[in-house]
């Protein structure tokens, strides 16, 4: 099930898109899509339904984030060995953990604002991990049946404010607009192996980062059996697991960042596309 | 006044504590003591109410945290230069900010529960600030027009998972039960100078911090102008400001951590106080 936000004039609907590619509306069937309605009694009695019995959005309605009243908006660095050498880091012993604030959260083709007084905005494709059901000290072996669905993320970085701000990564990564998620929450059923998928972004048509989540340091289930040690992972969590190399910052000779007019398109396998101008705040 | 939120049953309900100590039910007034309700309008028709018209709260409910639904628990690390020196660190050159996860906020009197595993929680007595009204771009001369008030804030801290785990301090903020705020969310107007407040924390009787927000080396004026560059603050997020010395990791000869049937009582001047039990997780 590719379950999704709408917005309907200023209010967001749940909705779902359908095997022909139209969006049905879910209106009449969860409030939201967002934590209470992401447990597996829920998600199973979306997928008995019968698409065609549902609503049909006509046109193309703007897109919201596939998730609504996320609580964390939680992010592994350097999960992927080859991002973390062309940053300069070292391999990780743990997963690193940091928080992108939630007000950064943004629908998936909407504008990415670069900041005033920002030079340095940077692009991360990430695949997103949506918590279904809540998870302490869970086991690896444990850890997906906490999984609700994945979805694509794009963690925009202004790499100044990330590095050049005095210390922690929080300033550069929590900007408004700097965190896009969808345009869906692929459900976990149809996603075979969170661990073989296809990620590339491309600026302007041109492919800057591709990469598989084969070759992630900590996996998905490892992820969630760390943080779920330290602290509760509640439905509606989005989990933002690390970016294959290829971001501005290692570019050579030098850094390349985003300008407005630019065009960031995003795709994950089987998890659809999001596709955002780059504009200058006014 | 001293806003704060009670439960009943199992339910939040907003509440106010008037001059002679008693809680007052807003419960006809607001939904909650929120976002939403932070505006300058909502908390001067409050204001009007006389206390004494509205529902005597009786007994001594359990108190929640003193906001509801905050979106962003943002601290600044090392922002009192006698606390930075014993944790010996250099004194930044810009406010270090850092996320807490929002699931960690506690109640005011709730006990702070040790994680299994964990063997080094320690703590922080800070002065919260609460935002009213949304925030970006604001010069340090307008900022704390976008303050709704004030509360008590426990940084509780797990200085091995905040440390030892592969970088950024968020892992060992974030624990449940790691954000206590509250008694009350005492509004602007009570706090003549927020850089004028005596801060204390004792553990089991014994004073273990004592300080001052006038030795903050940024002010709390500053910190909303500067976090403001970056992102929008929003009505109800929280701000934790830094803490001054004599936390746990800080002592000699060695550390000293909490353990199972400690208590600890924080309070800031004006602003109330807290008192919590430690308990190690089931």
């Amino acid at each position: 099930m590719k379950l999704l936000r709408y917005f309907e004039g200023d209010t967001v609907r749940p909705g779902l898109l359908d095997a022909a590619g139209v969006i049905r509306s879910l209106a009449g069937e969860v409030a939201d899509i967002s934590g209470p309605a992401l447990d597996a009694a829920t998600l199973a009695r979306l997928a008995a339904l019968n698409p065609d019995s549902l609503p049909r959005v006509e046109g193309a309605p703007r897109l919201a984030p596939c998730v609504g009243g996320v609580g964390k908006f939680m992010c592994i660095g350097l999960n992927y060995s080859d991002h973390a050498e062309e940053a300069g880091m070292a391999i990780p012993e743990h997963p690193i953990l940091f928080l992108k604030a939630t007000s950064a959260i943004a629908g998936p083709q909407d504008d990415i604002v670069i900041p005033r007084g920002a030079r340095a905005v940077d692009w991360e494709v990430e695949l997103g991990v949506v918590i279904g059901k809540a998870a302490k000290y869970v086991s690896e072996a444990e850890a997906l049946d906490h999984v609700a669905g994945y979805c694509v993320v794009n963690d925009v970085s202004e790499r100044d404010f990330q590095i050049k701000l005095s210390g922690q990564w929080t300033k550069g990564k929590s900007c408004d607009s700097f965190g896009p998620i969808g345009p869906w929450l692929v459900t976990r059923d149809e996603v075979a192996d969170p661990q073989a998928l296809d990620l590339t972004l491309d600026v302007n048509g041109q492919r800057m980062q591709a990469g598989n989540t084969a070759t992630m340091i900590f996996s998905v289930a490892q992820i969630i059996s760390h943080l779920s040690q330290m602290m509760t992972l509640h439905p509606g969590d989005v989990i933002a697991t690390g970016t294959p190399p290829g971001v501005g910052m290692g570019m050579k000779p030098q850094p390349v960042y985003l300008k407005p007019g630019d065009r960031v398109r995003t795709e994950i396998e089987g998890l659809g596309m999001q596709s955002q101008s780059i504009r200058a705040d006014d």
